[in-house]
């Protein structure tokens, strides 16, 4: 694996840094996608050195420490989160669209390999659970924030007349969080290529069930399978 | 932490050592905890002889290397798991007792704390799915056969009668399994102690709304709730 490798597209545009520079971003972009590959307890600053080519000195000159590295890593991953994944989504009108919204751009991130891992924040949660500490803190408190973003556009699906109004917005929220990281374990461990349309299906069927009369109507699986072509492969370590 | 918090109950009576021994099995007993704590990358022969104030030539003795060690702990975790999740449940009546069962027994090992970090293969998996190697291949053989015991305990319980012919046996073992995890990864990141409740309650209506009225009946939620008293606390490194 080389940096080249950790630095390609789809990242958003505004954390896309000039080719050979290695600005505190470019640094940062090889980091988030390396823990996303090998842990993030593995990034160390001799580790991301010997990746990106640069003396640690250098490196200690951005970061002064590893948990500074791990910290900085962990919100530079949930930065691009919130630009690839909530900011769209948002822009979707409000209910069940942007609800739904969320769901299928969270898929997306991990089907498009936007961290060269997959689902940097999932297995940044199963690394640091047992752990304590600041990483381990801006792991749960960027987590907590985005349990909380499902929960609330179901809640207001519910006051937009979309959803029934007796669904548990905590536990909806919850269901479709299980699902999802249940589809990036089954295409990380197996390679399941369906992984991704089968957790799109399965989502769009639970919000079906739970829609009333006027909810605006959902999209078909056949957008999916389009736009599931042409793919970033995974990259392994 | 030291070694002895990594050696506690409730392992199943067949893998407990005798106190003080230092066989191949009471080192795997603390390797497995060790590495549900910290990561099976991060479980080196240097770490483990640390925590069980072994010499590393010691340790060499029982394991040439450091992939040999991992792989003889994903070995006995795969052992801890099958006596504790697959052999309890495999005794109950064939159909939808015995794929409850699975349920339950797996929310258990990791509500009873079984591995000292909560679910070892989850996080295993999240750690190793952009790995290659044996290790890997090792964590896949085991969570594939996991998910087909419970595809084929689903598939039993609908050729029993017990569940709706059109149930797609992968899909709703796909649907438990992330459910579990979901719980897993809730109950480990925000210490939510009703994760396990809830997602027992939720797999146990999910088995409901599929159930033909041939299906013996399921467990109410208050055996949970009995149940849940007196687990083991939580360890952190």
């Amino acid at each position: 694996m080389t940096a080249a490798t950790l630095t390609g597209p789809p990242w958003p545009a505004k954390f896309r840094a000039p080719k050979g520079a290695r600005t505190r971003e470019s640094i940062l972009h090889v980091a988030v996608n390396l823990a996303s590959l090998e842990g993030l307890q593995g990034l160390t600053i001799g580790r991301l050195a010997e990746e990106l080519k640069m003396s640690k000195s250098g490196l200690f000159a951005h970061f002064g420490s590893k948990e500074e590295l791990q910290l900085a890593t962990v919100e530079m991953a949930r930065q691009v989160f919130v630009e690839y994944v909530i900011h769209p989504a948002l822009a979707e009108p409000e209910g069940v669209p942007r609800l739904w919204a969320l769901c299928d751009r969270w898929v997306d991130h991990v089907e498009s390999r936007v961290f060269a891992g997959g689902c940097f924040f999932t297995a940044a949660s199963f690394e640091f659970d047992s752990r304590s500490g600041p990483v381990r803190d801006r792991i749960v408190d960027a987590m907590r924030t985005w349990l909380g973003i499902l929960s609330e556009a179901v809640d207001r699906a519910q006051k937009c007349g979309h959803l029934k109004s007796g669904v548990n917005a905590d536990q909806l929220a919850f269901e479709i969080y299980s699902l999802a990281i249940g589809s990036h374990w089954v295409h990380g461990l197996f390679g399941d290529r369906k992984a991704f349309s089968n957790v799109r299906t399965m989502i769009l069927s639970r919000l079906r069930g739970l829609a009333t009369s006027k909810c605006p109507r959902l999209p078909s699986q056949k957008v999916d399978r389009q736009r599931s072509l042409n793919r970033r492969p995974k990259q392994r370590s």
